[in-house]
């Protein structure tokens, strides 16, 4: 068994410290990673307080990784010791399903294997994330990391990236159209960014004022605050695409009723108590469409960490040392992060190596 | 003008009762239509009580017309007196907007002209409906019924019948499908019809045990009891497309669960009140869509009517003379009809033409 340390929630109810933990040995079509970062997402944070009721503890959180490969199966062909690469949310699905076939792995039939908090199909177990100084992944869910982006700030992008580059991609946004962008947190900074590459006249939606000029920092043509009736009527019946990242129960109608006919708003976030119905007449006056939508799959997470190296896309970043990540999780839930934790996994050996001296002395 | 003469609703919580009425004389584009039959639709019911709140009284209710052409203006080109046709839920557009030059009128973006209940913009005052001996109506909006349709069951296809034939058209069914119709009642059975006639496989879902049979004769494969967990839990992930056709609030989720990946559940009734608001977690696991539809555009219903000759598709009718137009409503209510009354417009001229004596006596 491989040994790995890295940070993670013993049980329910205690803060994420250092760990051991043993992965699997890498097989034929494995790759074993060196993780350099990897990025803080809400769903870490989900996962270790157990919100999805789901949890099986010891978990080890973190599925926005960048590291450097330091060994590889001997079937492995895509990949050599020293590549920068990435993994996503997913290290496997069982390939064979009509979403596995149709390169949707994240739609997998038979459910796709989450990087960690999922059940380790090879030597059983769960699956440990990305908090760790190495992981080992089949090389089919192995990403290739564009020479030219910050490692560290292209982290988010294996999460963060590919949830809001797939929707925008898979509704089409082309130059020109009138896209709306919900919510500036980690998810809507991303989809500004990315949706402005893609040409569109990007407009961000926000409740709070203050958010208006980093939106157009980042890209946004227009902010709009989605509190202010006249701001909001003004845009009606005039959206290409919306693209709804707030996790929080509100109103869809007030933005259902900005699409131009035939159009759709996704969806990307899941509250944990229900939106407020939204109105029938909205979706049936316009043949108007609510949708959602979930990551990317493989293919297409590498298609979009290859547009963000062409266009130089990475996400905002504050990187954090290993032992502020209970911190950072509390300032998460205040929004006070602009606009996403990444962890520097060297602080993780550092700390791993000083509590070795500290042992010895 | 023209003098008409009409069942309608002189003012708020008055029955229908005979009335006499102007419309506009036919000018050089206009058709002049003596009515045969007329639907009667639960929209009927909704103006006249006032229940969108939206009515103009007097009204003459009435948007599922079959008749003859008697008399066509200097300048229409496709019809000719003794003509079969029928006019729907629409009598103009702006025919210049998106979404006329689309052919898709029903979202026109200056708002079409209904039947009845809108502005008659040549005149002045409100357009009256098909409960009526007569009707002026625009070529343009003027469809032609396939000779070899009973004219009386045909009158439902205008409504009912496009309104579930342009979503099924449009969401792409096609032969081998498995097309799920959600409620039986006057535009669940024309959807079973439709659908079956592309080549579905459809399944008909309802609450009332005692209407599976009808739908099978109708032509559903299936037909499954949505109120039984195990029957419908028989059908999750399977249906390529759901047409749902109930007004009345309740549990999209238990439907939601049963597309595919990609794939859409359409709303043709709006509910009063809203149905409970659909959980988000059935949208983005399978990037589902919920959408809405309203009837169709005149080319597509003439479509319809087109494909509704070739496969011998009507409504299945209860004839009724107008006189019993207010204990049908009460019936409508208490869904007593299989499964559209229609209106013979021969009762309207024999109860005219007896006042007419009983006043010269």
């Amino acid at each position: 068994m491989l040994q790995s340390i890295g940070y993670g929630a013993a049980e329910l109810n205690q803060p994420l410290d250092l760990m051991q933990f043993e992965r699997r040995e890498p097989g034929p079509h494995d790759v074993q990673i060196d993780i350099e970062y990897c990025g803080v997402c809400h769903s870490d944070l989900h996962t270790v307080r157990n919100e999805w009721n789901n949890t099986v503890y010891p978990v080890v959180p973190g599925h926005e990784i960048v590291g450097r490969v330091t060994y590889v199966g001997a079937h492995v062909s895509r990949f050599k010791p020293g590549d920068l690469v990435g993994v996503g949310c997913m290290v496997d699905s069982c390939q064979h399903c009509e979403s596995c076939e149709d390169g949707l792995e994240q739609y997998c039939e038979n459910g796709f294997t989450g990087t960690y908090n999922s059940e380790e199909t090879q030597i059983g177990g769960m699956t440990f994330g990305g908090y760790a100084d190495n992981i080992v992944v089949n090389e089919k869910f192995v990403l290739r990391i564009p020479d030219n982006l910050d490692p560290a700030a292209a982290a988010p992008l294996l999460c963060a990236g590919i949830t809001t580059y797939s929707p925008l991609r898979h509704w089409g946004v082309k130059k020109g159209d009138k896209v709306g962008i919900v919510g500036l947190g980690g998810l809507g900074h991303m989809a500004i960014k990315i949706a402005h590459a893609m040409g569109a006249h990007v407009v961000l939606f926000t409740t709070t004022k203050g958010k208006k000029a980093d939106a157009i920092r980042l890209g946004a043509d227009e902010a709009v605050l989605s509190t202010d009736p006249t701001e909001m009527a003004a845009h009606e019946n005039s959206f290409d695409f919306i693209l709804n990242a707030v996790a929080a129960p509100h109103n869809l109608d007030a933005f259902l009723v900005l699409l131009k006919r035939d159009r759709t708003m996704t969806l990307v976030g899941a509250p944990a108590s229900p939106h407020p119905s939204p109105q029938v007449f909205n979706l049936i006056m316009k043949r108007r469409q609510l949708a959602g939508s979930l990551i990317g799959g493989i293919a297409e997470t590498q298609e979009m960490l290859d547009f963000c190296g062409e266009h130089g896309i990475v996400s905002d970043i504050e990187l954090i040392p290993i032992q502020k990540i209970n911190d950072a999780y509390e300032r998460m839930l205040k929004s006070d992060v602009k606009y996403r934790f990444v962890i520097d996994m060297a602080s993780l050996r550092n700390a791993h190596a000083e509590k070795s001296t500290d042992a010895k002395a």
